[in-house]
C-alpha cells in the first residue's frame, strides 16, 4: 500500500564554482587528471554559510518553484547529512524552527551516504500509514568545511543541498523499496563526528558496482516491474565510471550530474531529482528508481510512481 | 492497526560508580546538595568502554535473559545517542557487523534526548507496515567521556544503554503516539558535535512540567483511554523534581530510577524499561506510557500494550 505522492523539489548549491585547473594545481597532478578518473568537472563551496543555511535554502527553492504549497502543513521533518555542526537541535529541527512550522514530527537519519533513501522510505510510512499530510526530506552537506578530508579525496566532493515535499494523496501509487545494510566490510569507507573521512577507493568501487545491481534486480523483481517501464533511475552520484557501471549492466537509462556538482553525499539524490523535475524530464505517472549506496555501509532502492 | 510486541528488553551500567560525596567535594557544592536539587544519588561513568562496546552490551544483556531469542532475525537495528563517535558508520551498523546479522536494515535517529520515542515510533511501523519480523531499538550514552559539559552540569549525568527487541505478532494490540517538535524556543537545551553542551535548567522545568503533561492528556484522548488502565509512565530519566511534577499534575503512576543512574540521555527508557520487565513488575497485556522529551526540542509517548 502506498498513497504517496512528490509535490515539488528544491536545490541549493553555493555560489563559489571550484574548477578542475585550481584543484590539479594544488595538488599537484596532471592536467586534465580529476576528470579522467571521477568524470567530475566542477563542484561548489560554502563560503559563509553553514549546514543550516544551505538545506533551509533548498526549502526556499522548493517554496519559489511550487507557489502553492503551504509549508506549515507538514507534519513530519526528516533531515539527512554527513556533515552535522549539532547533535541536538538536529539539522530538521533547525528547519522547522526558521519556516516556524507548528504541529510537526522532527527528526535526522544516519545511515551514511544513503541515508536520503532511509527518510524517504520513513516518510513513506508516515504518509501512507498516519495522519500525517505532507513530509519533507532533506539531504545537505558541507563537505569542504570544518572537515580533515585527504587531501586526494578533497577533489571529488561539493557542497550542496536538496529537498523534497511528498503528500499524503490518499490515492493507491506503485511504491517498493528494498534496504539492506552490510556492515561486515563497513571500514572501507568510514566518517568520524570530526568528519575525518577515509575510503578505499577498490573496496567501495567493488561494492559499489556490485551490489547495487544485484539491490536493483531484487527490487524490481519484488515489483513484478519491466525494466523498461522504469523512465530513470536517479543515483548517489559518487563517481561518474561506478554509475556508467551500474547503468549498463542493468541495461536502464541513468541520470547523472556528477561533473557539475561532484559527490555531496546526503544531498545527491535530492539534488538530482530536483534537476529532473525541473526541466520537465519527469512528471506524474513516471516510474523512476532512486538508488542511494555508501558508507555504512548501507545501500537502499526505492521504485516510485511519481 | 498495531502488531508489535515487546520480545525482550536488555541493559548495560558500567563498573565505575559515582556517588556525590566525590562530585560535592570536587565542584564545591554543600554536601546533600546534589540530592537534594536533582534526586541523584549515584551514577556510572565507563572506563576504557565506548559508545559501541556499551550499547552492544547491552544487547548482549538481552539475548542473556532470553534464551530464546534468535538475534539473526532482526530486520531493523534502531539505534539513538547524543554522543555518537562516528557519523558512518554509525551505532546501529556496529551492533549489526559485532552479531553478524545479515538481512538487515540499520539507521540512527537523531532528535535529541527523546529520540528513542522516535526510534520506536519507525520501529512500530517498519514491523505493522512491512514483511520485517524483529526490530532492535537501542538508546546509549557515553555522556562522561569526550565531551566539554559545564562542571555544573556534570552531577546531572551518567553513562548507560538499553534495548528492547520487537516482534511482528501479527496480532492487533493497542497502540498509539504523539510526537511533536516544539523548535521555537529550542536554544534552551543544546548540544553541539563536540558535545558542548548547553542547558537553561528553569526554561528546561517549564518546558518539561508543562508540555509533557498536555501531551499525554492528548495522547490518552487519541487513545479513548481511561488512565486507571495504565500501569505505569515510564519516563526520560532528567530530574526527579520534574518527574514528581509530572506523575503528580496527571496523577498516573510513574517509574523512576534516576537516583542510582543520574540523567542517562537516549538510554534512560530502554534502562527503565528494561529494570520493569526484568522485576516483572510489567507483563504481557499491562498498558504503559513512555514518555520522551529534550533537546530539540523534542516531545514524544507511545501508549502502547505490552
Amino acid at each position: 500500500m502506498n498513497s504517496m505522492k512528490i509535490v515539488g523539489t528544491g536545490k541549493y548549491i553555493p555560489d563559489k564554482k571550484i574548477d578542475n585547473d585550481n584543484l590539479e594545481k594544488i595538488y599537484n597532478l596532471d592536467k586534465g587528471y580529476i576528470k579522467k578518473v571521477t568524470g567530475i568537472e566542477t563542484r561548489y563551496y560554502v563560503e559563509n554559510e553553514t549546514l543550516d543555511t544551505i538545506a533551509i535554502n533548498s526549502v526556499k527553492d522548493l517554496i519559489e518553484k511550487n507557489s502553492k504549497i503551504e509549508i506549515q502543513k507538514v507534519g513530519i521533518i526528516i533531515a539527512t547529512s554527513t556533515t552535522i555542526n549539532n547533535v541536538m537541535p538536529s539539522l530538521s529541527f533547525q528547519i522547522q524552527k526558521y519556516f516556524d512550522i507548528k504541529n510537526c514530527m522532527c527528526l535526522d537519519v544516519l545511515a551514511g551516504c544513503s541515508a536520503f533513501i532511509n527518510a524517504l522510505d520513513i516518510a513513506q510510512k508516515y504518509l501512507t500509514y498516519s495522519d500525517i499530510d505532507y513530509a519533507l526530506v532533506i539531504g545537505a552537506e558541507v563537505l569542504s568545511i570544518n572537515n580533515y578530508i585527504n587531501d586526494k579525496d578533497k577533489i571529488l566532493f561539493g557542497d550542496g543541498a536538496g529537498c523534497v515535499l511528498l503528500e499524503n494523496t490518499g490515492q493507491e501509487k506503485e511504491y517498493f523499496s528494498l534496504i539492506e545494510s552490510i556492515s561486515q566490510n563497513n571500514d572501507i569507507l568510514t566518517c568520524d563526528k570530526n568528519n575525518n573521512l577515509y575510503m578505499d577507493g577498490k573496496g567501495v568501487y567493488k561494492f559499489a558496482t556490485t551490489k547495487t545491481v544485484e539491490n536493483i534486480n531484487k527490487l524490481i523483481e519484488k515489483a513484478d516491474e519491466n525494466k523498461e517501464n522504469i523512465k530513470y533511475i536517479i543515483p548517489h552520484q559518487s563517481n561518474l565510471k561506478i554509475l556508467e557501471k551500474i547503468s549498463q549492466k542493468l541495461d536502464i537509462k541513468m541520470y547523472t550530474n556528477i561533473r557539475k556538482y561532484g559527490n555531496t553525499f546526503c544531498a545527491s539524490i535530492p539534488i538530482a531529482l530536483d534537476e529532473l523535475v525541473t526541466m520537465n524530464e519527469i512528471k506524474e505517472k513516471d516510474k523512476i528508481i532512486l538508488l542511494g549506496y555508501g558508507g555504512g555501509l548501507n545501500l537502499g532502492s526505492i521504485l516510485m510512481e511519481v
